[in-house]
Parts: C-alpha cells; sequence; structure tokens
C-alpha cells in the first residue's frame, strides 16, 4: 500500500481542472433555499454528477426541498457518511461582487461564486477525493460511502431529522465527515468537533393598535420601551444572562478541551484588523479569548419598533421586536431555555412580550478522544507538514445532533477546503485552488486511515 | 353694536360654500414641506387669495419655504396676530384614503383632503371670519390683522425664527390666535393656552465596522445590546426619567391649572376604544390624568438594528441607533436638558453613544389669568351655548416661543374648527362643515371683543 498516497496525489494532479469545471457547473445553477430559486434543478444536477461518479442515488423528498442519499459500496464493511449541502445564500447584495455570483471565475487562484466555498466546492472535492481513492485501488473503494447532501441547510435544515429517520437502517456508518472545514488565520488545518446549539426566537410587543402622536407620551404606552426594558432584564451589562436556571447545564470544557482550545490560534488580533472592533464582551486577550466558546451567549439579531426613516417622525410605536438567538454549550436543551425565557419575562412583568420560536438545535459534540479523531489529527501531517490542531466546539450551529440520534454516537469531524477568508454568506464567496487540492488529498487520506482502522 | 353679531352671522351663512371652495383650491395643490412636492406654488397660491381678501402680502424668502405675512388695516391701534401654515404632512399610505388626498371631497357634511384640517380650512375659516366682521362693518375692520402663514411647521419650523426677528417691528401685535383648536370629545370648545416644549434626539451606537456571525455572540461586542442598555439607563419601568438634573426646572401646574385640567373631558376611555389601550404610563383614571401632561416625558420614536426582515439571520449587528424625543414642561430647556443626557450617558459608561440633536423647541404657554384669555373664554358661550374650557397646556410642541421672543409676552390662544377625530397628519383627514362654520363665527367674535378691550 505504500504507493497509494502517491498514485492519490498523481490523480489529483493530473485532473485538478476538471474537478473545477464541475464545481463551476454546480456553481452556475442557483440554489437559493431562502427563495427557493434554482434549488429543485440543482438536486437534479448534483444528482447525476453523483451518478456519474458510480453512486446509488435517492432524491428523498420532503415538504420542502428533496435531501439528497448517494451510495457507493466498499471492500470493508466499514462505511464513512459526508454530510453536505446543495443549497446557498442569497447572492445580495449583487453590487458588491466583482464578477456575477452565478458566473463561476478563476481569477488570481481562486475560483468565485456563490456556493463555491460553501457548500458546492466541498462536495465536488469529496467526490475528486473519491476518485482518486478508486484511481489509485484500481477502480474498488476500502470502504463504503454514504453522502446526505440537503438543500436546505441555509435556513436550519427543517426537514433533514425526518429523512434520516426514516432512512435510518441505509445510514448506519462508523464516523462522518461534516460539510467543511480548513486551515485557521495561520495556514494550519484545524479539525473541529462539534457546534454549539441555538434557540432562535422572536420577542414582540403590542401596546395600541397603532402609533400614536408622542405629545401623549406622558400617558400612552409605548412598545419600545417595554422592549427595552424587557431585553434589559434578560441580559445587563456584565454579559451574564439574567435568566435564573440558564446556565444549569451548562458544562465547562474538559482540561483537555481548554488546552485544545488554546493551542488554537488568537483571533483578537484579526477582528480587530478586519472587522475594527475595539472592545471584546469579555476580559482578556489571545488564545485565553478561544476559551469562552463554552460559555453561552444571548445575542440580539434586530430591532424593530416605530419610525426608522430619515428625520424625525413624533410617534409612539404601537409596536416592537426583536430577534434573538442564545447559542447553547452541552448539555443546555433549547427547550428547556425557551421554557425559562418565557417564566423570566413572566416574572419580571412582561407577560405581554410575546415569544416565537424561530428553530432551535441542541449542542452536538464529538470527543477529542476519540481515536479516528487521533487518527484524523496525525493524517493531516502527510498533507500539511504537521498534525491538524482540534477545536473541540464551533461557536456555530447546524444539524449535528440530527446524525447522532440517527446513527448513534459515531464520532463526526471537520474538515474540507476552507479558509479564514473565503467570505462564505458574502459577496466574492471564493475558494483557494490550492486548497481544493490538498483539501483533497487530505479526505482521500482519511479515507484510507479509517478503511483500515480496527 | 347689537346687530354685528347677527351680520357676522348671516355673512357666513350665506357665502359659507364660497370659502369651502377656496379651501378645496387650496387642498388641491400639494405642498409637502418634507419633500418639497409643490410647496412654492401653494405659496403663491395662498398669497393670490389673501390679496383677494384685501391683505397685503409679502413673501419673505428663507433658506427653506418662504415665510407669508399678510397684513390688513383695522380702525383701531390694536392688531391681532394670526399664526398659520400652507404646509402638509405627507398623504401616505396613499391606499387608505376613501378619495385621494388632493382630489378635495364633499361627503357625509364634512370635507376630505390633505391638509383641510391641518391647516387649510383653519386659514380660510379665518379670512371667511374676517370678511363676516368687514360686512358687518361696511368695510372696516375694527382692529388691524396680521396673518404669519409658514411653510414649514411639518418640518419643525427651521426658518420662522429668522423672519419673525428680521420683521420684528411690523409683528407688534396684543394678542395672538394659534394654527388650530376647536371642540374636545365632548363637542365642548375648549381653548389651550400652551405647548410643551421637545428635544429631539437620535441616538447611535457603532462597535464594529460591519455586522458579524452570531456564532462570535460570546466575543464580539453587540451594538443593538449596547444601545438597550443606554436606553435602559433613560428611563426605568418606573417611568421615572433617570438622567439627573432632568426635573430640577420642570414646574408644576398652579392649583388653577390643574383645576383647568381636571375639568376637562378624561380621555382614558378614548384612549381604550380608539388605539386599544389597556394600561396607562401611570396610575389613577380619569380627568386626573389629564394633569399628567404637567410631567415631562421621554419617548423612543423608534428603533433600529440588524436584521429585521422575514425569518432569522444570525447577526450580530454592528450598529443601532434610537430616535427619542423628551417632551418640556416650564421652565425646562432643551439645550440644558442636551447636555445632561450627555453628561449622563458619558457618566453610565456610554461615552461611545453618539446623539444628534433632531430639532429642539422650548415649551410656551400664556397665563390663564390674562383677561384675553378671559374674554376669548366668554365668548364662546354666544357660538357654543357655553364658555370655552380653558386646556393649559397641550402634550405636543410647536414655535409658540418664537413668537414670545419676537412680540413680547402677548397672549397667544389656540381655537379652531377641529373636533377630535380630524384625523390630522393621517389618511381620510377632514373637517365637518358645521365645525368650520362655528369655529369662523367665534373667531370673528373673538376679533369683535378684542378690538374693544381696553
Amino acid at each position: 500500500m505504500t504507493d497509494i498516497p502517491s498514485a492519490i496525489d498523481a490523480y489529483l494532479q493530473s485532473n485538478l481542472n476538471d474537478y473545477i469545471q464541475t464545481t463551476m457547473r454546480l456553481c452556475a445553477q442557483p440554489s437559493v433555499s431562502a427563495t427557493g430559486e434554482g434549488v429543485g434543478a440543482c438536486a437534479q444536477l448534483l444528482a447525476g454528477e453523483l451518478r456519474q461518479h458510480h453512486f446509488q442515488v435517492q432524491l428523498c423528498p420532503t415538504a420542502g426541498q428533496p435531501v439528497i442519499l448517494a451510495h457507493a459500496q466498499g471492500a470493508s464493511d466499514r462505511t464513512m457518511l459526508f454530510y453536505n449541502h446543495y443549497d446557498v445564500q442569497p447572492p445580495e447584495p449583487l453590487e458588491l461582487w466583482t464578477t456575477p455570483p452565478y458566473a463561476p471565475t478563476l481569477r488570481d487562484g481562486n475560483l468565485y461564486a456563490r456556493g463555491a466555498a460553501d457548500d458546492k466546492g466541498e462536495i465536488v472535492a469529496r467526490l475528486a477525493a473519491l476518485d482518486a481513492v478508486r484511481a489509485a485501488r484500481h477502480g474498488e473503494l476500502p470502504c463504503s460511502i454514504t453522502f446526505v447532501i440537503e438543500g436546505e441547510e441555509e435556513t436550519s435544515s427543517p426537514h433533514l431529522g425526518q429523512v434520516l429517520r426514516e432512512h435510518q437502517a441505509e445510514l448506519a456508518a462508523q464516523a462522518g465527515i461534516w460539510e467543511a472545514g480548513g486551515l485557521d488565520s495561520e495556514g494550519q488545518a484545524v479539525v473541529t468537533l462539534g457546534l454549539r446549539g441555538v434557540l432562535g426566537v422572536e420577542l414582540s410587543v403590542k401596546v395600541m393598535d397603532r402609533d400614536a402622536h408622542s405629545g401623549q407620551g406622558h400617558l400612552l404606552p409605548n412598545a419600545a420601551w417595554r422592549l427595552v426594558w424587557a431585553l434589559n432584564g434578560l441580559k445587563g451589562p456584565d454579559q451574564r444572562i439574567r435568566i435564573p436556571g440558564f446556565y444549569d447545564h451548562a458544562k465547562p470544557p474538559t482540561p483537555r478541551e481548554r488546552d485544545l482550545l488554546l493551542a488554537l490560534p488568537p483571533r483578537d488580533e484579526l477582528y480587530r484588523r478586519n472587522l475594527g472592533v475595539k472592545t471584546f464582551v469579555r476580559e482578556g486577550a489571545g488564545a485565553e479569548l478561544n476559551v469562552a466558546v463554552f460559555e453561552p451567549a444571548a445575542t440580539i439579531n434586530g430591532l424593530t419598533a416605530g419610525y426608522q426613516g430619515p428625520g424625525e417622525k413624533t410617534v409612539i410605536p404601537a409596536r416592537a421586536s426583536a430577534k434573538l438567538d442564545f447559542r447553547l454549550v452541552p448539555d443546555q436543551d433549547p427547550a428547556d431555555i425557551l421554557a425559562k425565557l418565557r417564566a423570566h419575562l413572566d416574572a419580571q412583568g412582561f407577560a405581554d412580550v410575546e415569544i416565537e420560536e424561530r428553530g432551535s438545535t441542541p449542542p452536538a459534540k464529538t470527543s477529542a478522544e476519540e481515536p479516528f479523531v487521533t487518527m484524523v489529527a496525525r493524517t493531516a501531517a502527510e498533507v500539511y507538514g504537521r498534525p491538524s490542531l482540534l477545536d473541540p466546539i464551533a461557536g456555530g450551529s447546524g444539524p449535528m445532533h440530527m446524525f447522532f440520534e440517527a446513527l448513534g454516537p459515531v464520532p463526526i469531524v471537520f474538515t474540507g477546503i476552507q479558509y479564514w477568508n473565503n467570505r462564505a454568506h458574502s459577496p466574492d464567496e471564493h475558494f483557494r485552488l490550492q486548497d481544493f487540492a490538498s483539501g483533497a488529498r487530505y479526505i482521500a487520506r482519511i479515507v484510507e486511515n479509517f478503511a483500515s482502522m480496527v
């Protein structure tokens, strides 16, 4: 087996351009789950690509967009699962794109398009890796591969769980690779092991049937003030969330997880330089700020009340609302937090503040002690010259818990073709061709090493 | 002089339709100061009407819209001043008008049009009253009359003060009638004597160069939270304004003013019925709530931050802002309150919250003890069957103080053709023809009685 890695690398080097062309075809097809634009057509296009790459493909219909299940049989009885998505974020604002979002363009060694990095390039890099493994093994995969590729990741995966439950038997696997991953701001490979949970809510309050003239502000109720006071009761300037019991089930990082976080590059200078941040939410600096990801967060995403146009309009707002998300850590439960939020608002005299749940996801993570994780980290050395760093949990959220529910506690890790500035969700989204190639080389080696694990 | 009131009434009865036609001509001409639409043309149209009604007219140019000064000489050396405005609020939302805003329409005994009640109908009712007085006196006015009619009342009168100062000598008068007034919710004539002041501000805070992903909410600063905390520091759920020194110069009502407020109809039931209000800002009920107008108020007019569209977008807002107005009572001073607001935000740790002043006006009022006020109240009995009630100060604001600065402390009162539901500033703005007629009869008698005051 000594020459298999060389054969993998040779195949990828020779055929890279074909896979970039495939990525460009997929990116030229819009697939905006928020609006529905092109999503069905993209599912068909991708299903065709998967079939050409020797996968048996099912398009599983849902009340929303279809979920693609694709399976390829391998030599061993082990199966690796890949989770990806074929939908993209809306491309707006269009005027900030250097080239149009659905006209994939190669420039300066990068491929620019909506969906290039998130997540179509990742899908194709994985196909490239698997084709390279087959090529090195005379057409045979050393283990089975299952892709789960949904079309609603950007709208909180409302129908994925149902498909995973219905196809549970077909999905059995011993490890999984999450949709994306890649290099940190210092160019080192990082393998992420989990996601925080999220509880999204909209708080709204209505105090009158319509806005009134502010000349009666001494007498008439004001929805904006009530919203301000209700929000102030949720979190004060000390950043501590004031909902009783909110922190009850929040587990701190293990000593190993803490060490892993401290070994990751600090982000504070990056945020200062790229976002113009002057003051962070908590004291401290450098890598010690990385540990704060294990503290749950309450974020106001938006505020709306009354008159917001130019100049002044002396109204008393009849309605006011705020969108918030709570990022939850293991072992917090979104339903428990929602109940505590309601009870707290009631207890504080804000029974009139309505809560609309906007989607929730529990936290989920893989233990850093898993042998699969150790193997994945070590394997990076063959591609990147040193083992991957491990990130115990990312700040964001996703449907990882659904896979644990369907597959049981298999290890799932994040790796892929990303780097810190690929502008996913933003204009000029792109990946670097060099990262596509090295990401594919890494995935191919992970598959090889996974197949031979005892 | 016994038959002069009868002659006035006879003239108005015979000629009412002509004045309604004049009002309709003026209302058919848009004059939206917020956008500038038609304002100059309306000034010309109105100047022509005033000349036809025997006034000497000056159009005083300003950096904004012209101020019309119109003068008619009378028999005595006394002068009454009328303050009015020819601009209107924007007519939007157009779809809520039963007939188009600039197609004045008579329906059910009312005249519907943008500007009908606020303030073009008032201007024409005054011209009708003065013509009636002339007709009853063989063409002579018993006192001189000066109109000051501006074109920027709906945008906080930014250029009126300058014109008043420049023309101070021509404006000498012994009493004034403010732009509008009329009947309360029980159909009784009410003469208002003053206006609260206002300080309008926009508070804004920026914590980053652009919105960030809320997965970093445990680390990155959030402009919406900072705004919430800054606002909460200005007023808490007890409705007490927390700015140190805010109430220092706020004078309570005199015992007479308190009695006058208690004699006005209660508004709470009206607000419950028409606005769906369930809870008022302060305890109490009925007429005792009227007294609260002497308590200054802080009103959030609008809140803006982050994502406000449908669904969810998990962002951390980089910027947030709030529009507020403070309604001020005698003897509060907007500049003093602005300085205290800045000092308070700084002291509370919110030096990063910027304040943009959005226009301010000091409070101003006429004493209820003025002989002119007593005369005006008594005169109502001749038209409405009982004396006017007196309202010491309205909740709103306006440029009344500018007239006190220019004219000295002459009594200024509010009376006109309004009733409680004329929907000024709203779709289907209108006045009732019966109120136009009785309002004109009342003004004519006030002019008569004023001319003969010693």
